[in-house]
């Protein structure tokens, strides 16, 4: 793709837009607010596979019905610091919001809170809700599983999701340490960004549906099967955040977590589970802070390998895309622009409010 | 190495061999077999990297007091369900056992419980304390830091360890689901079998002390580096780990955790996380343990890839190997059981209870 089929679009007009999107769809305002911010966030870090390229889809299945605009979120057991939280087949992202809270809100009062949420959707990144802990001095943690995409190792079919892990720590005058991975070599989201560039995928990330190795997007996403990060490790710690996110809160696991681009029949049935950790429990949560500066300044002094100028902390990179990208604006594709103004017109947006999108200049 | 170099030992006299091995340098008798117990453990599931082949180590640095024999374990902080635990420099087995059992209680009474614990040595294997977790109708979850080996993507020296992780999950007929990795692309403790074999090691595993490729194990330990794995994957879980492990407990992390085979002059000051989570907080146990019965038979039922007989799930191929260990004996090399029988020799075990080590058959 060419550097002119992309706009360089501010933060604001692109919440704006997704949030009127959702909102005209029927989803409450404050939901579709956050639904919005959510996406929005994850092109502002760099991550565009997880960005507003995944509004179109929900957008789709609201109109279809298959996502509930106003979900019935129900506590079904809770105890002092766990929550097991049904969340009515709502968007990922409320659901996620209400979890994570509730999350934060039991390691205030005692320490810990493990919310296990079922009934959900694609809640977007990861790391969006491990980070919602850090203001209020915690460690945040929050996994999904998504729908079967790898094989176990030695197997020739899809039985695993490669299951998101977000893992976030505060830090004091550093970037917070942020884990964010997808427990396949690579996330699903960058085998549709390479779709939509119309680009081939690296060696090694991927396998037909026959089980053979493939550069193609599209041989991929037909039938193909991500591979496990590590072989045995990434389908070990895929399987723990299943039981985790369909087991532990008597919901869906394996093919009954379905494909929200393929199956328009059936509720994706996406499980969540988040943690928070209070340091105050543990530690002077100052002191924390200040150690974890510490320990990001010991690995910032690594010696770098020939070729390389910096050594970066886990999520500092996204930070950097962060900050950037709140001043200069997201890069998305035109086509993706395009796709977001189309839907916009069908819901009556005004032309002058979807020119905010285009009116950036082309990057 | 050829097969009569192996001896096949019984678990029993294995266990009682290394429990006066560590008896007899000064620990008391019920922390002697409990770290004999779990370093024969490890042996018993195939896991030898972490079983008795580092007997050895242990009481060499037991004779030179750089670990106490008889620690003066302290809970420094503590609430319902979270304990700081500073570990007084014990064998890290004799400081993980009363932290799992903290974090067991914890969770028996508040839902979870955690312990982060400092000022401690090697544990073993991660697995061997959260299984702990699984008869009490528990999620056990274990990790540890380890001295520098790897370091950070595009770094030219050690500034991480390979923090180990294990994760263990109950099941009701078929095996516990228990994921237990390395954050490098495989265990150091591969690396010295390899070398106590006379084997080269596979490619990708390592780099030399230049950041060169290497498949010479003595090139690895001899100041090279382990790759993490996935790069910015196990990266990142690796120092999430350094950080539970290290800074909230305020111990050790970076170059002041030490190695325990390199440097006889400080503590090792290694730290450990423990975490165990309550099923009945959130589902019937028995309902969860049928649940993830249907989880391992929808993952053993995957088609296999052409020359492929069996799925396995995390843990199994070791559970296993428990089972056949358990009735046919520990296979070991014979220069192991050697070193051994002449740790017994020095605190003057009977000739008569040495000979139980080679007194199955070769192997």
């Amino acid at each position: 793709m060419t550097e002119l089929n992309r706009y360089r679009v501010s933060h604001q007009s692109l919440i704006d837009v997704c949030t009127s999107l959702f909102a005209e769809n029927g989803v409450p305002l404050e939901d579709a607010k956050l639904t919005a911010e959510a996406l929005v966030d994850a092109d502002l870090h760099g991550v565009s596979s997880h960005g507003v390229i995944r509004a179109g889809i929900y957008i789709k299945r609201l109109q279809e019905g298959i996502v509930r605009q106003k979900p019935d979120l129900k506590i079904v057991k809770e105890t002092d610091n766990t929550v097991v939280l049904d969340g009515g087949n709502g968007l990922g992202q409320v659901v996620s919001n209400q979890a994570m809270e509730l999350a934060i809100q039991k390691a205030q009062d005692h320490n810990v809170g493990i919310v296990s949420a079922k009934n959900s959707n694609h809640f977007g990144t990861a790391s969006y809700w491990a980070t919602k802990a850090l203001e209020h001095d915690m460690i945040g943690i929050a996994a999904s599983n998504v729908p079967p995409l790898m094989p176990p190792p030695s197997g020739a079919a899809a039985r695993i999701g490669n299951n998101p892990l977000s893992i976030a720590v505060p830090a004091d005058r550093v970037k917070p340490i942020v884990l964010d991975m997808a427990t396949s070599v690579v996330a699903l989201g960058k085998v549709l960004l390479a779709k939509s560039r119309g680009e081939n995928v690296p060696d090694g990330w991927a396998v037909d549906k026959h089980g053979q190795a493939t550069n193609r997007p599209e041989e991929i996403l037909n039938g193909g099967y991500l591979l496990p990060v590590g072989g045995p490790k990434g389908y070990g710690l895929a399987a723990i955040i299943d039981i985790l996110t369909g087991v532990l809160n008597e919901g869906a696991f394996g093919s009954d977590v379905h494909s929200m681009y393929k199956d328009f029949e059936r509720p994706a049935n996406i499980g969540h589970f988040f943690m928070a950790i209070n340091l105050r429990s543990f530690i002077e949560p100052a002191l924390f802070r200040k150690s974890v500066d510490l320990y990001a300044q010991y690995m910032k002094n690594t010696p770098c390998a020939p070729g390389v100028s910096e050594i970066f902390l886990p999520g500092e990179i996204e930070a950097l895309n962060y900050e950037r990208n709140l001043q200069e604006g997201v890069i998305l594709p035109k086509s993706l622009v395009d796709e977001l103004v189309q839907y916009g017109q069908q819901v009556g947006i005004s032309d002058e409010r979807l020119q905010e999108l285009t009116q950036g200049p082309l990057a």
